[in-house]
């Protein structure tokens, strides 16, 4: 007989969790330290300096133009690495299933997990399910956690940040969380909007081997959106930012989306772009760069660091005029990742 | 003004969400790699042979006599790391909220992770905060993941059981499992049954430092107990596991309580004892270094290896009978971790 949804017995560790996972699982997911179902996996990793980061994604709905909960919890872990300048080597992954989640709903975020794994040749190499009773969970929550290796040399970080270095954003604003909450709100947007879910590790990756020291800080702008990245950024690296309007790009649904819903793209999730902080005189080669790869074609700077007051974020308005860009405050937005 | 509950807002990624992370886990889990707050951690460890494993924390109640959920999320991981033999270096935690959470229960449960954390010394360096919707999640759950460090020449795994192995468990049985289902069959048994959950790597390092190769299997029997994890071992290492029913250690309420509940100690999950596999020539030596211990001052030698039949792992009675021991089927024990 088929399995038509997950029982709470599918996470007791006995029959029938070993079914689950060797019928559905490891159908998909068959990196053999995975396989191996130890209590931990045990491999080898090629230098000693790591990086490690830890995400769960408990978006709503589970599958959205663009993408899913699997992916995003593959390419965010990825992308949380990439940003410290860390080649990712390894994912967990561990699953809490709501009793009476669908089989097919299941299988079909796994096949997606098995295939952004491997796109990105970043494999799962352990795992864990729970299964919560029916209402105490909303379907499925994911976990990913990775591990990469970091160059010696390579000190990105949020505090580097410097006077007179250009931020670069690698693509538009807000596709992702304006996907997310145009399904929510039941509004049927324009056809082409869609999550901008993908991983970074690459174009990071041939942006360090050209211009390494020259770039000093990469970041996410998942929750929070833009807006709230460029204030910790200017917190954490005690310096003021200053961002055009005018060179932001959004794409015009994204605005016109934002409008209806009364949105602000700047404070909208991302899930495939980087912000990037280069000096100056590497700018416009890492943009020409950025530009010929998929994750980059449509870079721009948006902006340069200013000596300070530390943490301000000013917003120079397409007129002229200036504002203060705060971080995200007082306006929820639950469940976007 | 006193925060009384989680909010939506506190997983926005926003003002909310940093102010908790400051005001509350910060003051607890004061790593600097944690306080750092970048995306991912960068460290150095010092080997290159490692081990990683993932865990979610799912336990219902979150409170129980000997422990919480906090605790679990630190044991539990690290223990799932000393089963290869590891190091544990560092740990990742990851709560998903359910908004309406008590803000005192959720400062409990942070001080208790900061004390285990602090006691097994496995900090915390990098974390991740969701919340969900009133009715979505239960109250909270909580990932750890962990990383090792595995000596080169250690080869510790659950197919490494040997003919002629003896088997010891490092104390009694089911006190975790037992006290779980009391708790929450509102049955209140004796009052000093309570959660034997504890961390592990001290015992095993030493262990390991005295016995070395001669210890070929660990692992911790969680979920499914005793009579799962042996099933695993069998199954993996493709040999006959005989285990004496009169040489199983179990504490006379564990014993009581599961006549009451109608529950098999084999089959309950403990979160603090480990299965040890060893040459029958050490068995003895080990048992003594274990005595020795306070995690380990009630262990015995319960069974030992046989070439096969693969896979069968047979209880001698205490009346000389012989029974099938089967992996947990049938018999959902949700929420026990």
């Amino acid at each position: 007989m088929k399995l038509k949804q997950i029982m709470l017995d599918h996470g007791s560790g006995g029959l029938a969790s070993q079914e689950l996972i060797e019928k559905l699982f490891l159908r998909y997911l068959d990196h053999p330290l995975l396989a191996d179902m130890e209590d931990s996996a045990v491999f080898s990793v090629p230098g000693t300096r790591l990086a490690m980061s830890t995400d769960s994604y408990v978006v709503d709905p589970l599958f959205f133009p663009g993408g899913d909960i699997g992916q995003l919890a593959v390419h965010g872990t990825i992308n949380d690495l990439a940003m410290r300048g860390a080649r990712p080597l390894y994912l967990s992954l561990a699953f809490i299933l709501e009793e009476g989640l669908s089989y097919g709903e299941l299988e079909k975020i796994i096949r997606s997990i098995a295939q952004a794994s491997k796109d990105a040749a970043v494999p799962i190499i352990t795992g864990d399910t729970k299964v919560v009773e029916r209402g105490k969970a909303d379907k499925i929550f994911i976990n990913s956690t990775g591990l990469g290796v970091v160059a010696p040399d390579c000190q990105i970080s949020l505090t580097r940040a410097r006077p007179g270095d250009k931020i670069i954003i690698s693509g538009p604003m807000g596709d992702h969380g304006l996907t997310i909450m145009s399904q929510r709100s039941g509004l049927s947007l324009s056809g082409d909007l869609a999550s901008d879910t993908m991983p970074l590790h690459g174009l990071v990756e041939q942006l360090l081997d050209e211009f390494g020291p020259a770039i000093h800080t990469l970041h996410d702008p998942t929750r929070g959106g833009v807006a709230t990245g460029l204030n910790e950024i200017a917190s954490h690296s005690k310096v003021a930012l200053e961002i055009m309007e005018a060179a932001l790009p959004i794409r015009p649904q994204v605005a016109a989306g934002c409008e209806i819903l009364g949105l602000d793209p700047l404070y909208l999730a991302n899930e495939g772009k980087v912000l990037i902080f280069v000096a100056a005189d590497k700018a416009q080669g890492l943009l020409n760069l950025a530009h010929s790869r998929p994750e980059g074609r449509e870079a721009a700077i948006i902006g340069q660091v200013q000596e300070g007051p530390a943490g301000r974020v000013s917003l120079i308005t397409a007129i002229g005029g200036s504002r203060l860009l705060t971080p995200l405050q007082g306006q929820p937005l639950p469940r976007i990742c």
